[in-house]
């Protein structure tokens, strides 16, 4: 579909500077752009290069003139452009429709206006919610409940009695709900440790392909709203991850530890269990968390064991330095031992 | 299904001392619990907390004394724990069936008391033992071999002649027995290795979430009885992995790597190549193990090289006081600097 | 089938030293080998093991000579080994069929030589080419690509418009072309950036179990021609990868970063976002390279952050030694003292 600038300036609630009429079908980046694709320019120098690119649309900073493009204004041209990108170019989501192939148990409640995919599985006394969408070969275990206007994109499993919010993202491989892994060593054997906990989900929580979380082993795994999670991270039993949070691939948190709202965990992280990451800390990438750890609110920590950033630094800074400080080192045991010798005669 | 009290303790070989007819139909945690729900307590601290429970039974040390509560007392509460939940909460079985949709191979021997899901696909010459359950969108390549009892979360992959023991259990998007990863660089292009070995899978292993197990390239990848393997973990070509061990989520094993009996790999920690681990050796979170390094029986190792946990710890509180050192060594250097301008006087 | 030697002589072009007849019907490691499988010696002490062997056929260096064995000289006997190996054991592709189960759209072009498995869903307008190979439970979304003479094991997930050239293989539970990860907080909540661009895959790349690969965010993510991906690797939106490099297991890369060709990244190693690798550079196991970070054509890298090998060996070497500088610098912190002491007296 086809918009207008002034439209989308409409849209957004955003003052125009140039045609108003200038057709915009599409979102790209300055280089790949052609006429009717939008972009976007969060500083003058990126404005520079968004003045040389076909397209005809920018959103940029209030300060930002041109006579060749129509501008958008702007304090967060990046907002505006996911905003306008989501709107410009919806997902063509299905119509309301059960595929013949699909096998949805008698029991199983499913909205109206849902659409299920080939080869779904939907088990006894499942709930789905009104245009929640379920993608090819996705399996839904008895008991869950899916809210409205969720997407399970193909290969997506929901062990039984798992619960999503709605508007819930799944990509392709997410297991949700699968057993925790604890056991008890005793009599010469492992003794699993029972995974009979729960697993909530909650509204506008995207997860990346083939990242696991596993129910609570007794308790509750709970991701909160907005939470968005990337691919390949693993989520352990009675983890709780606050709202807006944000992990990226391949992160590991361990049974029972907690992150607050806003926490932000950069890939490959790992995080023992029982550990407490409060509100808007910052994990860098790899860092490790000893179990038990609390991180405070704000802090951004790096290294294994994560220590505040600043101080990584500093240390860091010195490791490097290493064979320069034992240089200096040895240069001084030489000075003693002469003043040694000297003493001496 | 509700039990007695006095069943339990029968079940267990317990003592009780309490109400032998106090009911049981659960397992939860204190907070959680129900009265019919079975609660342990490993310490005096934590049967403090059980005392408050709802619950009425709690599985407790044997010093453990209670007016309130029916106690079963028992040297590993924790232990005793988990075997009573498996009885009180068993898994619900399917009973013997082969879904219409499953495409199973004419040449497949399957046992009659298997169950079969929906969708599933059985290749030639696959033999499934009694009992076992094949779960939704499974795949058992051709020539494959499944024990008795053993169970297949939907979406798993065994690739052609994997062979797997009895009790095994495999949760959604386990891939076993996938081509190893070794390829020769020649004539300007990467020729692949032969990837045509075999992937042995023992008793009572546990497989977590998207976990991958691939094939010996040439000779044999085995995993032995009674190990559990966490989500999302690696284990390449050649692997060897002794009874009862543990690796937690992430792990990363490469090719023709052996670990003994007992063996506990904590998070995200990864081996090289040719590397061996003995026996009830102990490595922590995020720690590298270089190829070809032996770690010995009962060790316990940290970080990247991987070193003896004690010695880990010395380095690096030195490595977190190194501003310190570098300071301590200016003021030497002055110290020194001053001695010789005052012997130069 | 079974092969003589001098046909794999002439096949390879190589010099045959023994029994021109001596048959070959599989390839082995020397231990396993019966007498009709081919093994292979890259040195003088392997060549030692190999006439050992039971196998009568062995590849080996130019001036091997043996009175037992039938031997094929050439200077690099792995890589003869590797197409040997393919040509005496090839997988058993399938005859061109489509199973009746399979769901493929009226508008999708499947090739007539194409072997489509049970439950696949092949999508709108989607072309698949010549001899290629989709096995049970692969989703291709629409508008996608395939080449020819590719392999998609069970559970492979092509989203919408995904690429892949020729002779591609996927192995079970790899998604392509998911949604990157990237999000704009404001007004309390994340808004999604546009994950509307491509993912092109080139001739001839391989990608292992459970490896997840984004699309472009607005551009193009790009892995080129013949290079090879284990298993539970992440590679994000808008990276590229050059020709012939080798990414090992559980690696991940932020996006818009950029390999050269020939790169050789090891075992859980982590990239930044906008890092640059140039041609033939090596990266460390576990190592992690910083956001926008250049590591130079040839370069060895290890370590967080990844700092050139010989350097980081150096650096981590006093790293070990850490207690012992700390005791010297004490011992001339006395020596000192005393001498001030000395000098005040």
């Amino acid at each position: 579909m086809t918009r207008r600038a002034a439209e989308l300036a409409q849209y957004l609630g955003l003052e125009l500077q140039g045609d108003p009429n200038a057709p915009l079908s599409g979102a790209a980046n300055p280089e790949d752009a052609g006429p009717e694709d939008l972009i976007y320019a969060d500083s003058a120098r990126q404005f520079k290069r968004a003045e040389s690119s076909r397209a005809v649309c920018v959103l940029a900073q209030p300060n930002a003139v041109s006579s060749r493009k129509t501008v958008l204004k702007t304090a967060n041209p990046k907002l505006a452009f996911a905003k306008a990108a989501a709107w410009l170019t919806p997902s063509d989501w299905p119509s309301a429709s059960i595929h013949p192939t699909a096998v949805v148990a008698e029991s199983a409640r499913v909205a109206v206006g849902a659409a299920i995919g080939a080869y779904v599985v939907i088990e006894d006394d499942v709930v789905v919610g009104e245009e929640t969408w379920i993608e090819p070969f996705c399996f839904v275990g008895k008991g869950s409940r899916i809210g409205a206007r969720c997407r399970l994109h193909p290969h997506v499993t929901l062990y039984a009695h798992s619960a999503l919010g709605n508007r819930v993202e799944l990509h392709s491989g997410v297991v949700i709900g699968s057993d925790g892994f604890g056991y008890v060593f005793g009599e010469g054997r492992q003794w699993k440790f029972p995974q009979i906990g729960k697993i909530i989900v909650d509204d506008d929580v995207e997860v990346g392909s083939n990242t696991t979380i596993d129910r609570g082993s007794l308790g509750l795994t709970h991701i909160k709203s907005d939470t968005k999670i990337d691919n390949l991270v693993q989520v352990g039993h009675n983890v709780e991850i606050g709202e807006h949070s944000i992990l990226v691939s391949q992160v590991g948190i361990s049974g029972s530890t907690k992150l607050g709202k806003g926490v932000v965990v950069a890939g490959q992280a790992g995080f023992g269990d029982h550990a407490i990451v409060e509100d808007n800390a910052v994990i860098g990438g790899q860092a490790g968390i000893l179990p038990g750890k609390v991180i405070r609110s704000g802090q951004i920590v790096w290294g294994t064991p994560a220590r505040p950033l600043k101080r990584f630094k500093e240390q860091h800074a010195w490791f490097a330095r290493l064979p320069e400080l034992a240089r200096r080192l040895e240069a001084l045991e030489r000075v003693a031992e002469k003043a040694t010798e000297d003493a001496e005669k």
